[in-house]
């Protein structure tokens, strides 16, 4: 008889809820909001009553369920616990606990990056490469490792957090995290905006970007695409940095696959080139023919790893 | 009945061959020298004579051996595919495959960096920690990972190679690996002497170090340690470098012990300490607590990893 399971992704406004198949079929999908404020326990109860609800519209019983994973953002360790959800205000907590309190199924969690790092490795830019990183480029920069198909947590739950490297030495600002010089300083959708507007007050060249009251990340993108000098400026000084950021994982950890995702790569293969070509020269030489792919699974990644993770759990 | 495992680390000018009991004792050690010239298959032969002639000096017999470990300088894949010994000469070959011709045991075979991670973890200054990496700076600077008590090789046999992160952005020269700005020419014995003969002639401050002939790394720790204060900025800033590398490894991996081996490893407790302080300055905060540690087992590790590693095979 086929069996399911349910992935969510908790993030700081909504939360994805997928019933998946076995094969990584995703079936019916939903979203709930985060009720942040109110701490985990009741978002937990959100989840599980849009959990059942699921079951009952799709006529199946429990024990068709092999269980739920939970992609939770902040720090997870191997156990379960959570150290922390800075974004959402929440303490430690056990989620695995916490969850099959109120729900009849086994509960596996991990954090919201390397869940999204294991679908796209299930079924999306990295499938088939059992040695993966996915780097996320957002509002910040996230990561996530898969070694041997299995999510790597890491002793403190960090794994995989390549936007904090301190690979960015010319930087002056702190980065959120309360340090100066991290790799998401530069690369995530804020650090490119930073990066334009530092090179605008810098130079005199003519640009597109030029007396705009506001620029975003796409803005930069298309501009450069477009041809615009002082934009393409800024597109190759953030691959540059992205690219020194998967050398410096290679270097530690060598994979076959690296997968780009979150919203800056939206930009495609139009970036995805220059950080191969940049990658080449700042990765020691054996490294050199990683793949680097473009992420496929777009804001569902997370939903799918988190099922996977029922799945090798 | 108790069995035995040899643990051989092939180096540029010597091969260390040693018996180990499964419980990691060092039963006995001896070393030959590397015929580099003339490829792997003699040099094979040579440790395939010296292992027979301990098993023989000892009054064993080959049912006493579970097996080969080989610790071999340069990128080895999962498979034992060698692809390449730069410093011995040797194009690419299959290590396992060679030694099980002509030994009467099962063969298996890491980089030696790996192997001599492996052997801190199972006998030295990483025991117990069994998601670890051995950072080892001598006259390169390299390393190892070790995830779940086992050697993480890398897609291309280059994972923990951080003496190639390309983290020294002030640097001008090329590395021996061709890039510019790589760990190892900072971090290394050869970097640490070129950082002193650079501040030297760019700073007029008074050292003990000026109006020499030459200069060894161990002569900048010694005035270092005697007050020196250029010798202590070169030392500062090497500490700086070598953190901030660990800081990178931390942001992939995360794991639970860092351990210091190499031949500049012997500035001991002075070097650690300082490494420890930037570390937590460069790290992202979870892994703000890592343990830092010495290695303990010298230039005994390689074997002992390549001992382990027969263990775990």
């Amino acid at each position: 008889m086929n069996k399911y399971c349910f992935g969510i992704d908790i993030g700081g406004t909504t939360i994805k809820c997928g019933l998946f198949t076995q094969e990584g079929q995703l079936v019916y999908k939903t979203q709930i909001p985060t009720r942040t404020q109110i701490g985990p326990k009741p978002v937990f109860q959100d989840i599980a009553d849009c959990v059942m609800g699921i079951l009952k519209e799709q006529q199946m019983d429990a024990q068709d369920v092999l269980g739920i994973g939970l992609g939770v953002p902040g720090s997870v360790r191997s156990d379960g616990m959570v150290d922390k959800c800075i974004n959402l205000g929440w303490d430690v907590f056990y989620a695995k606990e916490l969850m099959e309190g109120i729900v009849p199924f086994p509960v596996h969690a991990g954090n919201d990056a390397n869940m999204a790092a294991l679908g796209e490795y299930w079924q999306g830019g990295s499938k088939e490469y059992a040695d993966s990183m996915l780097i996320t480029i957002g509002t910040g920069v996230g990561g996530g490792v898969i070694l041997g198909g299995r999510p790597l947590y890491g002793c403190f739950g960090a794994a995989g957090e390549i936007g904090h490297l301190p690979i960015i030495d010319d930087e002056t600002e702190h980065c959120n995290c309360g340090k100066i010089g991290c790799l998401e300083q530069r690369a995530s959708a804020t650090g490119i905006v930073r990066t334009a507007k530092r090179l605008l007050k810098s130079s005199q060249a003519e640009s597109v970007l030029r007396n705009r009251t506001e620029i975003t990340s796409k803005d930069i993108f298309e501009a450069a695409q477009a041809g615009d000098a002082l934009a393409e400026e800024v597109v190759e000084c953030i691959a540059q940095a992205i690219a020194k950021g998967l050398a410096c994982a290679a270097g530690i950890i060598d994979p076959e696959c690296f997968v780009i995702g979150g919203g800056v790569s939206a930009a495609g293969e139009y970036l995805r080139e220059k950080i191969e070509r940049y990658y080449q020269q700042l990765v020691f030489h054996p490294s050199k023919n990683t793949n680097i792919r473009l992420a496929t699974l777009g804001n569902d990644a997370g939903m799918y790893g988190a099922a996977k993770l029922v799945l090798i759990s």
